[in-house]
């Protein structure tokens, strides 16, 4: 595996040092890279991408060719899929909310698997996609995780039962998915949900009904600046660095003994899971390398919302002036597609994608620690 | 005062009832009037359209007609104001954090005033806008605000003394501005910072510099569902309806006794606001009249931070069913300019805007309650 950032992306910051800031630049090479290890380190899983972290056509494009699997999350998301190349058979529509008119459309352009977890979103899908594979959700209460996801999605192993009930009798094939959550740190929290798949899976086998699919979400933390045990890989997450500049350091007396570092990139143009401090990314600044002490970071926008980490602030090189460069690491998933469409008068995130080396775009990269239950953020692996 | 929604925005809605939802209708009659109740309410004061709050085309033009002053907090914003027709100095370049080079950009634009709030930006000030407006920012608390805008910008009377008087020495005429917060609820917020404007005035008096503005900020709370005492208006946030659907009805044994309630916006297509629920939109549902009872209300996306209400539920009608429209109230600032681009594949806010009536688009409101310290929020109001 190489290291991080890639060669081709720290050329490529040498090649344009004079680049407008904030954007963001994408090593293609290393999405294929990290799919190809996912594939072998879970042969019998399909992996799906979660469009959602990424959905610049490069990185879809890439995956198709790769012949990846989808997991999308509306209309669009559909259209983007199919556009670029996927069949809709790869496609796994995976939110659980819906309008019943976008199932439709789905269905009509083939999609044939869509989650759910509560039996009004049944009824939708009896209606308007028979026969299609019925995915439902799970809801897992996320500890372990820095993002949980526990409340909004997902249902009790109770209702899911009687769910899976409902979707067999009226001929939809089915299937079990759970998420536990976002930067997941623990290996182990794949484990309880998974038990309960088998107890479910046992009580409909009983009915003479067989699961088609396990989806076992996605959340395998990307290299952020907390240390993460072993499931260090990431679809696009580490495929991408963000550099930022600094715009303004300052330390004033409404805020005694504290050093605020603004730069100009923020909550509004990608910065969203740093919302409550949750996603830590590592940071480097190219040309200062003295001593660093703690900086509450914050983005250029009006809004006071628009502060990434100060409960914890960061440390940051004491001598960082405006102007200087900053990278943010790690950065390829869930920053562009956040971005506003320009609060503050501040334009969405650009994205550089490093195209894919040819002929074999995929490197030599072995598996070392992944562990089987091991997936991606930004990616899920149903699988039987 | 019309009624809210206005005639108007009703008609508009009968008349278009497949309009694909979710979007925003403004009125701008309701804009127009309110800045005339402004400016007759504040005779001694300019008000300043903070362009962030809606930087339509549409609204910008309007508030350009009616000679209106306007806050800008980036390059985008200085352009979009001069294209539709404002002249420069009718600007103030409100945000403290700034690139040199776009200081550097505005004034050659012909911009003269600037906001900071310590001394690196000020030493931008002076080599890249010489002799422009220098609005020190105090630091104010805002307690009594919903969305209380303390730690990121600001300093205090200290800093701000020597500061003044710095920019005063390197010939800036000065002003000293604050903000009491989005959706200030009490009225006496502003007096205790007007007191330190008072004892900075009266220092720099000493040194014979006089402060040519005070920037009393922006505050105004809108019609939200918490009372506001008095303060109830609002330049741009009162002129608009959201029109949303519910998406997804579902209680889960994951969440016992608990309704959720799904829409097709959320805090990705502009109701950031929402964020650790602050501001608390009144919600209609034009064809459910039954008794009401609590539900959490969410977002369509995948996102487990797409949760609008969840800590204090909200009574919405126990008959409430996917497909049913829903309207947000007071939802014409800060909606549309948070959107995100796309993320999950759903579109950014549409927006339509009903033009301004003519030959006279102001309405006949008399000033009933407006203290003369009532800002609006989405508007500062610099003045001697």
């Amino acid at each position: 595996m190489p290291e991080l950032p890639t060669d081709r992306i720290e050329q490529f910051l040498r090649e344009h040092p004079g680049l407008p800031t904030p954007f963001l630049v994408i090593d293609l090479d290393v999405v294929a890279e990290r799919y190809r290890m996912l594939c072998e380190a879970l042969p019998r899983a399909a992996v799906y991408y979660a469009v959602k972290a990424n959905p610049d056509p490069a990185v879809v494009r890439l995956l198709v060719d790769l012949r990846c699997d989808f997991d999308v999350a509306s209309p669009a998301e559909v259209e983007l899929c199919l556009d670029h190349g996927a069949r809709a058979d790869q496609l796994s529509y995976g939110n659980t909310v819906k309008k019943e008119a976008d199932i439709l459309r789905a269905a009509g352009r083939g999609v044939t698997t869509f989650a759910l977890d509560c039996a009004q979103e049944l009824h939708k899908l009896i209606r308007s996609a028979p026969g299609s594979v019925a995915m439902v959700r799970l809801a897992v209460d996320g500890a372990g995780a820095d993002w949980p996801l526990s409340r909004k999605f997902g249902c009790g192993p109770q209702d899911a039962l009687t769910l899976l009930r409902s979707a067999a009798a009226a001929r939809h094939p089915v299937g079990i998915g759970f998420q536990v959550g976002s930067q997941q740190h623990d290996p182990d929290a794949w484990d309880a949900p998974l038990a309960q798949v088998a107890v479910l899976a046992e009580a409909l086998a009983a009915d003479g009904v067989r699961l088609t699919a396990v989806n076992l979400g996605g959340g395998l933390p990307s290299l952020h600046a907390d240390p993460t045990p072993g499931l260090d890989r990431f679809l696009v997450g580490d495929a991408g660095l963000l550099r930022a500049e600094v715009v303004l350091t300052s330390r004033r007396d409404s805020d005694p003994g504290r050093r605020w570092v603004y730069l100009d990139v923020g909550m509004f143009s990608g910065l969203v899971e740093t919302a409550e401090e949750a996603i830590r990314y590592r940071i480097r600044v190219p040309r200062r390398h003295g001593p660093t002490e703690p900086a509450v970071l914050a983005g250029p926008t009006c809004d006071s919302l628009d502060v990434l980490y100060e409960r914890r602030p960061y440390p940051l090189p004491v001598d960082l002036r405006a102007g200087d460069r900053v990278d943010l690491l790690s950065t390829g998933a869930y920053t562009t597609s956040y971005s506003s469409v320009g609060f503050n008068g501040f334009e969405p995130l650009r994205a550089y994608h490093l195209p894919p080396s040819s002929p074999s775009p995929i490197g030599t990269g072995t598996i070392e620690s992944l562990a089987t239950s091991a997936l991606t953020d930004g990616a899920a692996a149903p699988g039987s």
